[in-house]
């Protein structure tokens, strides 16, 4: 969108910790609040009337924010933390890299379901990383117990149709998935309950004592032009300035042509997602995830990640990593398009997994 | 400075999480390592040649990845992390929050240092906060046992004469101390030992995948003027250039304005600071802290931060939040110009401590 999204912050400007006071999330930009309220309202993936908006360093933080929130330390053991197989793969260290007396990873929330015990968090990541499916609970009976953090970083028009607008207890989004400014390290909560959205702020507060007010603003900005351009394009009818179409167009098309390449070679196969009816498009689409979640298909012992970099030099991450097999790689497929125009033409080359690479 | 520190950023860039794969703290820029080597050079503050830098959300983050550097899982029992008395607020808060089983908050150095065993780390802030003197390691006989971590934060020319450049294991720095940008979120280590800077560089990884670039480069640009200022004064003798001179200046007035108001009222004393030869001047000078850390003279008894609000409405901190008595009072030196001129007219109306406010 050109330069419609530069940003400048002179000298003087965004040097407080404090970005208002009367905010229970104090250290937030009223300009940044502002825009991720009007992006939601654009898009219509998440209700965010009468919801409290808490900013944290990528939703890394806040998925931590979210798991002192719901836990408290006068409780008698580590209370579980699940999620369902294949997960996040970096859901485990982020829980236990501290040895929390207050939460512990326990895996598998299908597994958790069947014969787990006490008080438990399970974490909905949907769209999934790394399959790309829709998701909801598993765990069922949740009772008093069991507490819910909904991870939907990549629910966005340009990876997923938008079935309804997500109203969740604890919802997390991030600026790098939804526009890509993963450098930017911004992330938000929509949070139903205040109490709650105080705690996860007294908890960045302790972390890294607020939020980089230069991201906060440059994020502000960038939403801002998003918005814009749909507001424009009723208007004036330019869908050149309509991100999402855009940024949708493209995964579509890299969808298409690795699909191919797959079919092609019959090494591996990849998830099948149902068209679904998208409230933002008001269209039947089909989901274009942010990764290629690969079953080798040769066999169960197959691991498709030591064979892809042994064979093509491609690095992708094991099954191992999500909780399943090794026969599963995740391959991301928000690179630059040199870079995913390479990973096609090797990947083209694979003529069978057990021959490569051993 | 105008607007020479004036920054732009385009809608497409700084949108990696990556900055270079080559250095250990992956996730910093190189603009920004570059800014911080050539800053310490020109104040000559601390020994950075042959020592990692890693850069975090703020020192409060650098903080955390210092303890986490330091512990390990397999350790029978948590580590013990103390601060001389009167030490910073923030500091058990920062340690037991998240109820980790790899170190706990154990108090005042001293103590330990008579009746404390097992493993320790020592955190020493120098100049300190709240007190501003400049402090060494109380913790004797530290052998294999204790490590330490070395809050610099207000290690700079405007608060404290440079004794030395300071040469620790681990020296942590931040942006909002040293020019006064708190709203950016940046601080930085200096670390001698690779291992420690790798695991600093991993827990920030895991507490929130990296820090922002648009804070980096803000700051990397900030420094890079400030540094600017001093090369073409040595060539063209502008002095209004010189940032460390003119923010010395201020402190040194409000400081002298402070001491005259407290000194007439008789109702609190503030500590008296040696002054010291300064190698960054090149002069005998005086410490000049952040904060006025104040002391009633009337009584063991009175509650000075409570007399403050009742009389004056002054909003201090108690000395019970640093481990010592009620009867001091921290107030920030750092408020804007009309701020701290409210503050001392309405000091200057305290006539005396158990009068006022009961």
């Amino acid at each position: 969108m050109g330069d419609r999204c530069t940003m400048v912050i002179s000298g003087s400007q965004l040097m407080s910790y404090i970005s208002d006071f009367t905010n229970i999330c104090w250290f937030m930009e009223p300009e940044f609040e502002e825009a991720v309220r009007r992006l939601h309202c654009v898009v219509g993936n998440a209700v965010v009337d009468d919801r409290y908006i808490v900013v944290g360093t990528g939703s890394t933080q806040l998925y931590q924010a979210a798991l002192y929130a719901l836990t408290s330390p006068g409780g008698p053991e580590p209370v579980s933390v699940v999620s369902a197989a294949p997960y996040y793969s970096s859901y485990p260290d982020e829980t236990d890299y501290l040895c929390s007396r207050l939460y512990k990873w326990a895996g598998d929330a299908y597994e958790f379901d069947k014969n787990g015990t006490g008080p438990y968090i399970e974490v909905v990541n949907s769209p999934n990383n790394p399959d790309g499916t829709l998701r909801e609970a598993v765990v069922k009976n949740r009772g008093d117990e069991g507490k819910l953090i909904h991870d939907l970083a990549y629910y966005w028009p340009q990876y997923t149709p938008i079935i309804r607008p997500a109203d969740h207890d604890i919802m997390n989004f991030t600026f790098s998935k939804s526009t890509g400014h993963a450098g930017s390290r911004i992330g938000w909560a929509v949070v139903k309950d205040k109490e709650i959205a105080r705690r996860m702020s007294k908890f960045i507060e302790m972390s890294t004592l607020g939020v980089s007010k230069d991201s906060q603003q440059r994020a502000a900005k960038v939403m801002g032009v998003l918005c814009d351009g749909y507001q424009n394009c009723k208007s004036a009818n330019k869908s050149d300035d309509l991100f999402f179409e855009h940024t949708r167009q493209i995964m579509a098309e890299r969808w298409e042509r690795l699909r191919q390449i797959v079919e092609r070679n019959q090494v591996f196969c990849l998830p099948k997602y149902p068209k679904q009816y998208c409230l933002f498009s008001g269209e039947l689409i089909e989901p274009y995830p942010g990764f290629a979640w690969l079953e080798a298909k040769e066999g169960e012992e197959i691991d498709s990640q030591k064979v892809l970099r042994g064979s093509i030099k491609v690095q992708g991450r094991t099954g191992r990593r999500f909780g399943v097999a090794e026969k599963y790689v995740r391959i991301s497929l928000l690179s630059n398009e040199e870079v995913f125009k390479e990973f096609l033409e090797r990947l083209s080359t694979i003529k069978s997994m057990s021959s490569n690479g051993h």
